[in-house]
């Protein structure tokens, strides 16, 4: 990789954030997986927590990068596409370590201010995306006119997050959950008569 | 109160773990919020683990308790009485201290079989009891005959939880959580036409 020393420190954070979780995680952990001294992460990160900010700012710029790259002709395959880089593991998708890691890192927002505001902007920027997919399809008559985006979309991040959880906590199956989701979009949002054909 | 010494210890245990959180949580602040020993807590319950095992079985206990007495002459007003009690503040309701630990026990369900045993009965628990609900109310012909009662209540179910976590990840309102799930049961669960007043 030609990345820079201080990005290679961030995916080796990513590493070993699966292997540790974050409560046990150490500047130590993260040297060892990045292959430098923890003289070297400190001189480029001075605390575990500004190197964790910095952590969430770069998950956050690759997680609104591959959600702006979202493929699809009309607002229901981008929806759809969107549903299935969110709740499936077909794409690049993190794994089950790294699902539990974040929702350890969920239950300490209360106690953080610089997580809690990060992990509002991953929350912002899903309901935005969500929320304009949502317009665009009512707009243009493929969604129910009585649907409102803000509402919609609002639902659907509660849903999404809740859908995360329950793949952690009770070990629930992604593709039950996606089904679940994709069944609600296409009742409820997707017209009665929608212009393309379903399946 | 008249509590046996093993329940004045799972009840101390909620307010130790309200104020330690889960991770940081020990056999020593549980024993000093019970006002008892070390030995005591320890005779009663062999390890940190097994204590809370039997805690999260006391939880259980009550909260099913709770959900079986729901009130309500319609299946429309047991389900709005059930969001009112799982997702606003109304009731004798855990606070925010409380709604955080729990997230950080999720969290811990990987890597704790009776962990994950325990919060997989309180999701079926819930599940079951918003199925029912559900059914009697298509069976009522209040409830769009259209609604299959097990899909909405694994997808209410999913929603109640996001709900739960963006409730302590990003201090998401309670209040509009309530509206937004109240909204989808009226939009998409009750008849058109239902046969009892709405508000």
């Amino acid at each position: 990789m030609d990345d820079d020393p201080a990005t290679e420190i961030l995916e080796a954070t990513y590493r070993a954030l699966c292997q540790h979780g974050y409560a046990d995680l150490t500047i130590k952990d993260i040297a060892d997986e990045a292959d430098r001294s923890k003289a070297t992460v400190h001189y480029y990160y001075d605390s575990k927590q500004n190197l964790f900010t910095e952590f969430l700012d770069f998950l956050y710029e690759r997680h609104t990068e591959q959600l702006a790259t979202i493929e699809g002709d009309t607002p229901r395959e981008r929806l759809g596409a969107l549903f299935e880089l969110v709740l499936t593991d077909e794409q690049a998708n993190p794994g089950q370590e790294f699902r539990t890691a974040m929702l350890e890192v969920k239950a300490q927002a209360p106690y953080d201010d610089a997580i809690q505001t990060r992990l509002t902007w991953f929350d912002e920027f899903l309901f935005e995306r969500i929320r304009d997919i949502t317009a665009a399809g009512v707009e243009s008559g493929a969604f129910d006119e009585d649907v409102d985006p803000a509402v919609a979309a609002d639902f659907l991040v509660t849903t999404i997050t809740g859908a995360h959880t329950r793949r952690v906590a009770v070990d629930y199956s992604a593709e039950r959950l996606y089904e679940t989701i994709t069944r609600y979009a296409e009742d409820h949002l997707v017209a009665d008569e929608p212009t393309e054909a379903t399946h």
